[in-house]
């Protein structure tokens, strides 16, 4: 488990997550909030100006893998499994994504996690992940 | 359905698959192959070199995308609905990565669509994908 | 959209269901409870005596389907799309199962519906659900 | 790892997997083929006389774990993490399914196992499975 200047490091040390600009939000025992900014590199379709499913899929994945090293019975160096990501609708153009997910099980291998993305309107969520990730100093 | 020239023409237009590089390398009825380079700024573990899982998910899901387009009940204009990516094992830094789709069965609402994606050891997958696209004309 | 004498007709008139003791124990607009009894020929390994993921996903099945039943926009004659099963930990043997599932967003032609499962102890979920269903009325 | 005569006494202690008639029809290193009967308790919708999705979903979470069961580096004792099923099209009814699955990888603590369901019809699977199962041996 880290503190939230340790997570902060560690993703800031991302490459991709930094090239996207996810950042992280906020952040607890086993859950965590990070955000992506709305920029015309990351849309999906320039006639709608939608952010693309695989933006929407880092910050899911990213989020998700947050809050594995924040768990207590995680840490550093956890990877995904399997990301499934349900894309509820296209979020609106111009508006930044801020993605929850938060630790359901964790048992000595695995880390199974759920998370949520939403933009402004946020009584209608942009998609869901469900996902699982290696425990670190489990054997992969 | 559209031929190679018109799924480039579509894919070029996508500012979020340019920015990452991703391109089609051949595509038929129902199928495509899409390539992702391996670039610095596509890093998710500096320590390792290898691909972001997001890198990864986006090739994936470009690739599916593009097998809908090209499939004779497909079309232009189909959404992800929903994505499953599992991650078999990290890709090897340095070499691109390489995805192929196919579509195992469309109805007049939804596509199923399976895909796998290699680096240069193509007898051991870097990630497989498992998703569902709108059928486009079918309403959303 | 159904009521409850409505639904539990529906599901005691599903052979699969009543073979296996499934039931209605509540549902409202866009979600839905259901029971599995603990029964012997619905164990998966008999060292242990735990119930089969096949019951478990029989369960979760059942109940998204029943919650897409229930909801305004949905209603009698929907089909599963795909469904992901996460098994958290194995129940309790001789403990009913319980799940909870609810629609998180219904299309014109897609209901997106989440769901968890939980025996005696309710602080920690046996399994969860992510699944898309069609929308009776929208072509298949 | 198990032979054929081993994997069907595992297969036949299983009382969920005995109760719904889900037989081995073949297995080798990794893989594995079992098969549902047509039966009038196992359908979905008594109008159309479908297989209901649980006996599918059955049909696939026991295809898989027997393909884990005997690959080299599984073997008896392994257990489903997450499994998603995709439903491609309704069974025939009066037909049997039959499911095979493969391990696509396996690591020291993770097999990630793909299968396909068909009927009498070959060339056009009723349901895809991608999931990932425990390794024996593994800590859980």
């Amino acid at each position: 488990m880290v503190d939230f200047a340790q997570a902060r490091q560690v993703m800031g040390n991302l490459p991709y997550c930094r090239a996207l600009g996810i950042e992280i939000v906020d952040l607890g025992p086993g859950w965590a909030e990070l955000v992506i900014p709305y920029r015309d590199d990351l849309i999906g379709d320039p006639a709608t100006g939608v952010l693309h499913g695989g933006a929407v899929s880092a910050l899911m994945d990213s989020t998700c893998g947050t809050a594995v090293i924040c768990h207590p019975d995680g840490g550093v160096g956890t990877a995904t499994l399997d990301l499934r990501i349900d894309y509820l609708r296209g979020a609106t153009p111009g508006q930044a994504l801020r993605a929850r997910a938060e630790c359901i099980r964790v048992t000595r291998t695995i880390a199974f996690v759920r998370g949520t993305a939403h933009d402004d309107d946020t009584g209608s969520p942009v998609a869901t992940a469900t996902a699982a990730f290696t425990v670190p100093g489990a054997a992969a």
